[in-house]
């Protein structure tokens, strides 16, 4: 994600705290509380623009969506999407993935979305890549028994450690594509990289795994 | 796998006993005796050819091959190459891999090579691939604790049935390629299918996965 200068960014994410939350750790174990109901929580980490999330939750009201972005100036585009949209089941939160247990508590969250996440291709960076064995701990931590990671990406490196990971961690795979819009399923939502780099042909990945609880 | 009319194929077969093992059901439990030594024996399910279990059979002489192909059209090529290379540690079943378990009893095998399987595309025929969960059931039951299979196809919809059905089943996976010929391991011994497919251009791809002992 290309980073522009914005110096109105934190400003304009501050005027809409009813988006953009301020204090996630107030809202541990009580995520309720935000969205006025009790429906099950999806989040995506790494959100970029927004696209994803936004009309993932005008197509499933019944869902609640958090978009996770590190960036002041990308998580604007999201928070521009958001406002736009007007849709009460989205939110978003300006932090680093990597703290999301001072958010999320066991049972918080149902699915974690992870759409074209950085590569970071050195085999010294691989810790930071968010299906690392470390990630995956996290994202046990505050899932439901039987929750689910879905992920999506044209980084063929990325895809094929995620899947060894995945199966390390004994993770069970529910489903999977190796090019995704060869026989595109009707329901699929493009993330921004997504409509990228299909345009380009690359192959995009996708999978959907699970927990599996002992 | 085209099959040609071979009339002399059955008699060429059984005129070379020491190479197409005629009598399978007698070695179960003792292959040793076969090869002459005790060396770890991976089989390969779908021989084809034979061009790989030959080219494995050479590079590793400590290990012992065994080439098991279902039609006596096809095995004929795979017998005509084990006699050119001459090797004592290469050996061919004419026979039905879905009736392994007459042949091989618990830890016979440490290997299972799955190439280019045929890809049963319809639904109906999902028990006839090589890696459904009947196959993997029959796999484990002769193969010695944590004994991996090790399969490549070019064929996208047996790969994606293939990780799925394995993970379902409790594999481990350990390797995983994609596209195989990118970085083509210096090691990787080609198959007659993997030639033709890999210059048309297909992506190759490869796993190895593990059985794990509860
Ligand atoms: C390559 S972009 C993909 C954006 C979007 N998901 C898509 O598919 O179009 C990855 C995004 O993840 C964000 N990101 C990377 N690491 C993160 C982390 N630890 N926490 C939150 N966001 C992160 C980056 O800032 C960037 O916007
Ligand atoms: C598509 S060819 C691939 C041959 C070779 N492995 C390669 O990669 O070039 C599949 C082969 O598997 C054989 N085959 C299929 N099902 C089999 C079975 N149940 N037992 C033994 N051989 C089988 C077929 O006869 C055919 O020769």
């Amino acid at each position: 994600m290309r980073l522009r200068n914005k110096p109105w960014a934190e400003d304009f994410i501050t005027a809409h705290p009813h988006i953009v939350i301020p204090n996630p750790q107030d809202y541990r174990g009580n995520w309720g509380e935000v969205f006025q109901n009790n429906n099950p929580l999806h989040i995506e980490v790494g959100t970029g623009r927004g696209q994803f999330v936004t009309e993932m939750a005008r197509a499933n009201p019944g869902i609640n969506y958090l978009g996770i972005e590190l960036y002041d100036s990308v998580i604007v585009s999201a928070l521009e999407n958001a406002i736009k949209a007007g849709l009460p089941n989205l939110k978003l939160l300006k932090v680093n993935g990597e703290h999301s247990a001072k958010f999320f508590q066991k049972n918080d969250v149902s699915r974690v979305y992870l759409n074209f996440s950085d590569p970071w291709p050195k085999i010294r960076h691989a810790r930071r890549r968010l299906s690392h064995e470390n990630f995956l701990k996290l994202y046990e931590s505050f899932l439901i028994d039987n929750g689910e990671v879905h992920f999506k990406t044209d980084n063929r490196e990325l895809f094929e450690f995620s899947l060894i990971s995945m199966s390390e961690y004994g993770m069970l795979l529910k489903y999977l594509s190796l090019d995704l819009h060869v026989n595109q399923p009707k329901d699929n939502i493009m993330t921004e990289y997504e409509e990228k780099f299909s345009a380009k042909g690359h192959p995009i990945y996708r999978l959907e795994s699970q927990f599996v609880t002992k």
